[in-house]
C-alpha cells in the first residue's frame, strides 16, 4: 500500500482552509469525524487528543484509517488547540466544561458533539447529568447546532453545542406539526431504537454481542436525557401561545451497529381541517440539503442512510383517523452527530454546507 | 448417533395419548410446532402434511430434528387427518378454510394457527384479507384462543383460532387497562417490532439476511392485518358502556431471528385516581403460567423468552405524567404461536397446561 | 406467572437424585448449566456460588431462569460444596487449583469446565497459560472427559477435565482418521471459528456488538491454548509406531452468539488405498448419542445444534484428491462445554446418559 | 432535499469524461457499481439497464441513491450502449455472453464482472458452469483484471474479465508464495468465508435472515466454481518447471452483509531456508494502491475494509513449523467486484488509479 498515496487525491481543490482539532478522538463519534474530516477538501486536521490513548498512532486504533493518516493521539494542548480554527470535542459530557473556557477565552470556535451545551437551564442540566454544570457562564453563548431550525445563528456562533441522536430525529420529525400548531402538544410520542454505537465504545457487559444481539429492548423508559433536550427545542418552535410540548419518550436498543430511527405519534389538534401534512413537510423541507421527505406510503430503513448525513422522514395517517405518525430515520454517528457537527463546521466557515458530506449511503 | 433413542426416554410416563396430526409443517410455524409436539410427554405425532415437501423426510428439511423424529411429509389425506384427536393448522391464511369442514364434520378437534377464524366478522375478514372467507358458517363455533381471557371456553371449543403474535403481546400488555376502564380507549398505540421469522419462511428478497440485517424499518403502518384482531379482543374486554377502542399500531422489521417487542401507550382516563397499576398487573396475571409481571422499573428483553412460552410484562409511568407505557415481550413462534396452539391443546384435553411447555429460555 | 410451577413439572421421576454444587456460576458456560441442571430429573441443584454476586438471585442476573429456581449465589464455602455429590467448576483458569483440594480430600466428585486440569504435563500448562500450576500433584488423578474416547475412566473419576471447546469440535472430526493411521500427522489443519459466547461475559472492546458484529477475523494464530489439549488427545489415540501429530490451529471469531464449526485438513497417508471414510464414521460413532454423522454431501451448519449436546460432522473428498475434510459443528455452550459436562455427570453417577440432555436444537 | 444538489458538487473537476453504461445494475455488484461511478469525478453515467425493472427509477430501488441520480432503468439496446466508452456487465454468468459480441465488434470496451471470461478453457469453464460457452471465439481476447498482476495488459485491454471475489482474496494472498516457488504447489489450502451478499439478491430460502443469520457453515466443498480460477491465476504466476498448484477450496457463508476473509494455508518447500516472508510480501505489494500488508502478528478483520476497495494482507509461521498461514480481506462487492472494476476502468483509460475509489472503510 502506497502510504497516504489515495488521501491527498482529493485534498486539494480550492478555496480557504480550517485548521482543525479534535479533542477525544478515541470513541465512535470521533472515528466518525476522522472519516469525514480526513477526506474534506478544506480541512487541514492538525490535532487529535486523548488521554488514555496518548502516543498511540490514529491508524493502530482503527484499522480502517490505515493510508488515510499518520496521526497520533496526543495529550489535549490548551495552546495547540487555540490554534486550530475550531476544535471538535468527542467527548463524554463534563469533560468539555473544564477544558473549553481557555480555548473559548482564546478566541477558538469550538463545536460540541457532548451534551454539555445542549439545554439552556444549567439547574435542568446538573438534574438529568447527576451534576453541578461546570461553566453555566458559557451557557448563554451556545448556540444549539440544528442547521434546520438555526442557521443563521450557527453562522456567528463561537460556541456550537451539536443536538444528541435521539433528538434529531426526533425533532427532525415533530417540527412541522409543532410549528403550525397541528397537534395536541401533550399528546406527542416518541419511540425510538438505536443502533449499539449509541452507547458508545466502553467495555460495558450489556453492549457485548453476547448480550445485545438477537435481542429488543426499552431501556430509561422512565427518563432519558434526550427527553429534556427535544423538548427545549420543540417548545422553542411552538408559536406563541401555544401550550408547551410534553413528550413521553421511550428509547430501545436495537440488534445493530448504525441507525435511529424515531417513529413518532401525535393526535391532531382539528381533524378535520388538518392541511395536506405530506405537502407541508417537502414544503418545511424544500430547501434542506439533508432532509429527505419520502413519497407518501414509504416506510424509510436506517440502512438507506449508512454512513451519510441525511434524514429520511415519512408522514402517515393512518386509517384516517386523529393520530398522526412520522417515521424519521438516521445514521446516529453521521447526521446524529459526527455528519451535523461538520455541517455545523460549513456554516461556521462559510464553506458550502454539503462539502465533505456528499456520500452516498452504503447499501447494502 | 443412535437415532430417535433419546425422543423415547422423555416420551413415556403416565396419563392419556393425544393423536397429533399437523397440515403444513414446514414453515417456522411448523418446525416450532414439531420441536414442542416431539418432546410433549402425552403426543403422539402421526401424520404432518405438505403438497410441496410430500415424500421428504422431516429431518432433512429441518436438520435440528434429526434423531427425533422419522416421520416424513404426506399429502393431506382428510380420512387419516380425521383418526386424529386434533390436528394443527400451521398453513397460511385461505388454506384451512378449504381443508377444515370435512374434519370438523367428522369431529376432529382442530387448533388453526392461521388467521381464517381470528375475527368473527367475515366481511371484516375479507376486507383485511382481500378475499372472501370460505367458510363463514364456521365462524361462530370458533373460539379465539387466547387462555388469558377465553380459558373456559376453550376447553370445550371444537375450533380454536389461535392470535396472532403482535396481537398476543400487544393484547396481554393493554388488557388489564382496558378491563378496568382505566385508559382513553380512542388513544392506544401499540408501537411493536418483530423478529423476521414474522415473515415466514417465503423467498422474499426483503427478507433477506442482506436486506434486513444492520437494518430497522417500520411496516403497513397504514394498515397491518393484525390491527381489527387486536380490536376485537380489546373490545371484547372492555367493561360495558365503555367506548370501543381505536389503536394506532405500527410494526416494525427487526434484525433478529425470534421475538416481538410491543411498546403500548395509553393515556390515563383520571390520572389523579389511578390505582397502583403495578399491583394491578401482578393480580390479574397471578394464576397465568405463562404471563410474568416483571418487577417495576424492569424493561423485559425478547431474548429471556427465547424459545419458551412465555410473556413478560413491565409495566410504567414515564415522569408520573398521563401516560402509561406496557411493555411485553414474546418469542413469536412460541407464545406467539405454536407454544400458545400447545398451551391451547393442554386446555382442551384437560393435560397440566404447562405440559411439553415448561421450557427454560435459551439464553444467551 | 406461577413461580416455579413449571419446574417442578418434570423433576420428579424415579432414580436416585444426585446432590449437585455450581461454583462460578455467572458466566456463560454457568448460566448454561444452569438451564440444564433445573430441567434435569435427577438433579437437586443445592447451591450456586460467585464472589461477585453473592446475595443476587440467579434469576435477577438471568431473567430467562425467573419462575425455575429461587436461589441466590452465595460465598464459596467448602464445607456446603463439599456435601454436594458433584461440584461443577465454571471458573476461569486457575481458579478451580485453590478451591479443588479441600473437595477432592472430601472426597465429593468434581467436573471441571476450566482449563485447569485438561493438559496432563504441568510445565507445558504453565507455558501456555502464563502462570505455574497450582496443584500439580492432582493432575494424574484427572481424566480428560471426552466421553466418545474416555467413557470407562469417567465412570470411575473424581476428577474430571471437560474438554475446551474448539477441542471438542476438532478431535471429533479428526479421530478416526488418526486411530486407523490414514493421515499424515504433520498435514493437519484445523481452522476453526466460534461465535462470541466463546470469549465470556467479561466486558471487554473487542467483544461490543459494535465491534464483533459484522464482522470476521481470526485471533490468536500464532497460538491459542487449546493447540496444545488438540495435540495431546490426537497424540493419545494414534497407534503405537506413529509420528506424533503436529497441528495448525486457526481460530476466527464470528459474528453470532453460539456455535463452533471447525473445517479441518489432513492429507491421506495412502491416497490409492483409503478406506470409504464415510463408512468408517458412521462406525465409529455408531454408538455415540452426541456424534451425528452427515449423509454424503452435507455441510452441517452451526445453527442446527443450537442449545442441543450435539455434534455433526461431514467428510468429504474434494475432487477425489489427497486432501480429506471434516466439517464439525457444536454448540460452544453445550457440547463444548456445560452439555458434556452434565453428560459427564451421567456416566460419572450411572445415569442414562442422554438424560436431561435430549433437547431438540432451537432452529430457526 | 434539494435533489442531486450534492452529486454535482463533485463531479466536476478537470480531466476527461469517460461514457459509461452498466448493464444489470439491479444487484449488489449493481448497486455497488453505481455508489462508486456516481461519484466518480471522471465519469458521465449514460445508460443502467435490467430487463426486468425497466422503467423503475434507479432511487425507488434502491433509497440509498435518493438525491444522487435520476436514472431510470431501461431496456439494454446495443446501440446507445455501443455509444458509451465503456460498458459494465453486472450480470449473472452466461449472460454477458450473448449480449458482448455487438459491443466488442462495435469498439466498445468491456469490463464483464461476470465469470464468462475469467478461465481462458472454454471446455473447463463449461464443465464448471454447467453449459457451453456463448462466444468462446472472444476468450482469448480477455484479460484477466486483476491490476496486480496485469496492469499492462488491462491498459490496452478491450475486454477485462473482472476476477471472482474469492479469487481475489485468495490470489493476493497467496501470490507472492508462489510467485517465488516457496511453498509445496499441492500443499494449499484456501479456508474462505464470504458474506451473503456474495450470494446475490435473488430470493432464495437461504439466504433468508431467518435462515443465515446467527449461523455458520461450509457449502461447496466438494467444488466451488472459484476453484479452477483460483489454480489457473496461481499455475499462471509459478516459476518455470514448478508443478502446478491444486488448491483444496472450503467456502463458508458467514452470518454478515460484506466481505471476505481467506485463511490460507501453504507448506514450506525448504523451512530452514525461508526468507522473510513479511519483508517479502512487503516488497511485492510496497507499490500497490490497494493491497496492505499489516504488521506481523496482526489479524486483518473484514470491517476493516468495508465499502472500500482495499485488500488487508498478514502473513504468520505458527510455532515456526513448516505451514505458512496468510490471511487476507476484502470487501467482496467493492475489492472483490465493483470496487476492482472500477480499477481496471481507471487503468484502461488513463486516469489515475485510486481516482473515484480512495473511500475510507466505514467502521464501526
Amino acid at each position: 500500500m502506497i502510504l497516504s498515496c489515495t488521501a491527498k487525491l482529493v485534498r486539494k481543490g480550492g478555496g480557504k482552509v480550517i485548521k482543525v482539532g479534535v479533542v477525544g478522538g478515541t470513541g465512535y463519534t470521533g472515528v466518525e469525524l476522522l472519516r469525514l474530516l480526513l477526506k474534506h477538501p478544506q480541512v487541514e486536521l492538525r490535532v487529535i487528543t486523548s488521554r488514555a490513548e496518548a502516543g498511540l498512532a490514529v491508524a493502530d486504533l482503527y484499522p480502517n484509517l490505515r493510508g488515510f493518516t499518520d496521526l497520533t493521539f496526543t495529550e489535549p494542548d490548551p495552546q495547540v488547540l487555540s490554534e486550530c480554527d475550531v476544535v471538535f470535542f468527542a467527548t463524554p459530557h463534563g469533560v468539555t466544561q473544564s477544558l473549553l473556557p481557555p480555548l473559548l477565552q482564546a478566541g477558538t470556535r469550538i463545536i460540541d458533539l457532548s451534551a454539555d451545551f445542549r439545554l439552556r437551564d444549567a439547574e435542568l442540566w446538573a438534574q438529568w447529568y447527576g451534576q453541578a454544570h461546570g461553566c453555566p457562564e458559557w451557557l448563554p453563548q451556545a448556540v444549539y447546532g440544528m442547521p434546520e431550525t438555526n442557521r443563521e445563528a450557527i453562522k456567528e456562533a463561537q460556541l456550537v453545542a451539536c443536538p444528541g441522536c435521539y433528538p434529531t430525529a426526533a425533532q427532525l420529525a415533530l417540527l412541522p406539526l409543532l410549528e403550525n400548531n397541528l397537534v395536541e402538544p401533550e399528546s406527542l410520542i416518541v419511540s425510538a431504537a438505536s443502533g449499539v454505537t449509541g452507547a458508545g465504545r466502553q467495555a460495558k457487559v450489556d453492549m457485548l454481542m453476547a448480550e445485545a444481539s438477537d435481542n429488543f429492548k426499552a431501556y430509561a423508559a422512565n427518563g432519558h436525557r434526550h427527553l429534556p433536550e427535544i423538548e427545549q427545542t420543540l417548545r422553542d418552535n411552538q408559536p406563541a401561545g401555544a401550550s408547551p410540548v410534553q413528550v413521553t419518550f421511550v428509547p430501545h436498543l436495537l440488534p445493530m451497529i448504525r441507525g435511529i430511527h424515531a417513529t413518532t405519534y401525535a393526535r391532531a389538534l382539528n381533524a378535520e381541517r388538518l392541511p395536506d401534512i405530506q405537502e407541508l413537510y417537502l414544503q418545511r423541507y424544500a430547501d434542506e440539503p439533508f432532509v429527505d421527505v419520502m413519497p407518501l406510503g414509504s416506510h424509510p430503513q436506517t440502512r438507506s442512510v449508512k454512513g451519510a448525513n441525511m434524514c429520511r422522514i415519512s408522514v402517515l395517517r393512518p386509517q384516517m383517523r386523529d393520530t398522526i405518525v412520522v417515521l424519521s430515520v438516521i445514521d446516529n454517528l453521521t447526521k446524529g452527530a459526527s455528519g451535523q457537527a461538520v455541517q455545523n463546521m460549513n456554516i461556521m466557515f462559510g464553506v458550502e454546507e454539503a462539502t465533505g458530506l456528499d456520500i452516498v449511503p452504503l447499501l447494502p
